[in-house]
């Protein structure tokens, strides 16, 4: 945005803002904690709009909020992204604000927002978030979503610059999660569950580019026939499918049924897809 | 849309469009499914508000889909209605614009929007989603509310003609589900099992208009006593209630309890609702 | 509300109404009952905006749904609140409207709505909803949330005047839900479990400013170590700390852990924090 001064000169306008705000916690959905931030929100800059990642995120896991977020965050609008999943609200864990070409995000340093800043095309400047004006009242020392993360996402989505947040951090001092295991071979792949999704899919850490150097018959785990494909019906009923997913990754599927019970893992286990001898 | 003109040209009228988009979904709320189909609606039409249904129709139960669709549908401002519960995404299965009087309807041809379409006025046309123009870089070949359903309702809404959407197809040739079974006799009415509600009343495949045909002492299945009137309290605490529930179907209720324990049923099975002897 | 006129008389403004709405129900989202309150709504107001507490209240549990409306609505703007727990629809149970100095609320009157009522500041006045003009078509005789109190809040927040509802009520005439137990005595608190959120925090009936009279030593049930704090930290992980939680309300929480477990209580039980001996 830019205006035009009285005596002709065009200068750049601060920040135009966000029109979004977008939210990913692990407060469920049967407490009000979650309509409490859209009410801290809604006070501050009523005219932005919210979309909802999930709030069922397990409590307490770090990893799996990252990772839906990661994968969500590309598809949303330029927004502020709020997370929060925060086993160490009210302990000395700094609160952030991250810069990046298609949004900012607004969370814990706990590695919860690092691989959605990476998705959204990396950190361009980080800061901690430590401006009083900002926050709510008499800030509670347990529901950080409400009464300081939610607000300065409003106050972010109006307008403010990240640097009003607070002293700026080198991106390198960031608590990062560990990378998850990834290792590829010659007609192999191993790596790590990242998530299973409502319709038991399973999916890998690997990228799914990865597929492009495998045959088209493959064995999972050593032992279950399995099939690449693009799609579930690249496979018969019962039949298991390795794909690239929605989200860019490779996972495991089953037409018409949840690879998650017939490779029984969860996230974290190991996976080795492989082609078949 | 046209009119005709007093002086008789026939002109065009500019396309009012929707404001408002439904989204029905078997996408559960864990992951950020949901969100990314809000996402590519707020990205094409960030004025149009959206009214989740729900997601948490059991995975690919689509008759499930269709029922809580059509008997919600209704209440809502006129919109575009977005449903996926769609098993046979990837396959050659189409995509489908439905036009009625009261709204549009967009999602798999396989038997998800029928229903609804018929309570919004029946199906005034139909037409093959097939214009990639309206779809999100490469489609997945997975995930089609994302990336096909979504963004067609967000153009839809904004004003959009259907024709744009692709083809026309004949209503007669779109995928039905089975009819749900009814019968009618002179003091009975027997009928399937449409749904189960969070409060355990069982809602039958009959209308509520067929209870003026019954009296008020009744038996269902055989042996358990009911009573026909509106409300829960009708009767007496634990005892059984048929009545015409807020969908205007046949139900079943207990005050006070829940009726798919006490008759132990589930959709898809017959009930047999008769005047007592 | 006034404004002083240039020429110095104060004059009376028209209502301004409120731009939004909360929702409070026990309705789930597995089926379409909250999109079809979120319809009533649109139909009559579409500029106003609507956020939902919750709708995962156990059904039927009215004290419950007070719990969570009276801790949450505090936190969002100035709205009109709807509530629906509701047992005895379709009986002649009342339907109200409360005018609070910080927002309305609508919904039954057994009980629901007026710990909210106390909490945004106390009843101003109380009004019975039987304006027919402003419900839905033919009321269905089981979906007043759906037919009668979303669209009278939608009216409500269009700027409709409370006393427009229906007559006048005595606020002392109101059905009220029982009291929680809470107990003080000297270095001791004995109250009854409100509620037990998602992380298996337990929240008592006493106000967290009774904390003040305890020692920083404590003994929970006469067994359980614990120790008095401000955040999950103050303790080390797996023990028991007692504090003001996000709500005001002593709560008992297990650092990394759940304190609903190591406690094994429910909402109704008494629990009693006393200093060590």
């Amino acid at each position: 945005m830019s205006h035009r001064e009285p005596g002709g000169a065009v200068t750049l306008a601060t920040m135009a803002g966000y029109g979004w705000i977008s939210l990913t916690t692990d407060y469920g959905t049967f407490d009000g904690f979650v309509a409490a931030c859209h009410g801290s929100i809604a006070r501050i800059a009523p005219g932005i709009q919210v979309i909802d990642v999930t709030h069922h995120v397990p409590p307490a896991d770090v990893a799996r909020g990252a990772a839906v977020l990661a994968q969500t965050a590309p598809h949303l609008p330029h927004a502020v992204h709020v997370a929060v999943v925060d086993p160490g609200v009210g302990t000395g864990r700094r609160g952030l604000v991250l810069t990046t070409p298609s949004g900012l995000l607004v969370g814990p340093d706990n590695g919860l927002l690092v691989w959605a800043a990476e998705e959204l095309g990396g950190i361009e400047a980080a800061h901690e978030l430590t401006n009083r004006e900002w926050f709510l009242g008499d800030v509670s020392r347990t529901f950080h979503g409400r009464d300081v993360f939610a607000p300065a996402a409003a106050h972010l989505a109006l307008g403010a610059e990240p640097a009003a947040a607070g002293p700026s951090i080198d991106p390198k001092a960031l608590v990062r999660l560990p990378d998850p295991v990834v290792s590829v071979g010659d007609g192999w792949i191993e790596a790590e569950v990242l998530t299973v999704d409502r319709f038991g899919n399973v999916q890998l850490a690997a990228s799914g580019d990865l597929l492009a150097g495998l045959g088209s018959e493959l064995v999972v785990n050593g032992t279950v026939r399995a099939r690449r494909g693009t799609t579930f019906a690249d496979v018969g009923p019962g039949e298991l499918l390795v794909f690239p997913d929605s989200a860019g990754q490779v996972a495991v599927a089953v037409n018409n049924g949840r690879a998650v019970v017939v490779l029984s893992v969860r996230p974290g286990d190991m996976i080795r897809v492989a082609e078949r001898q």
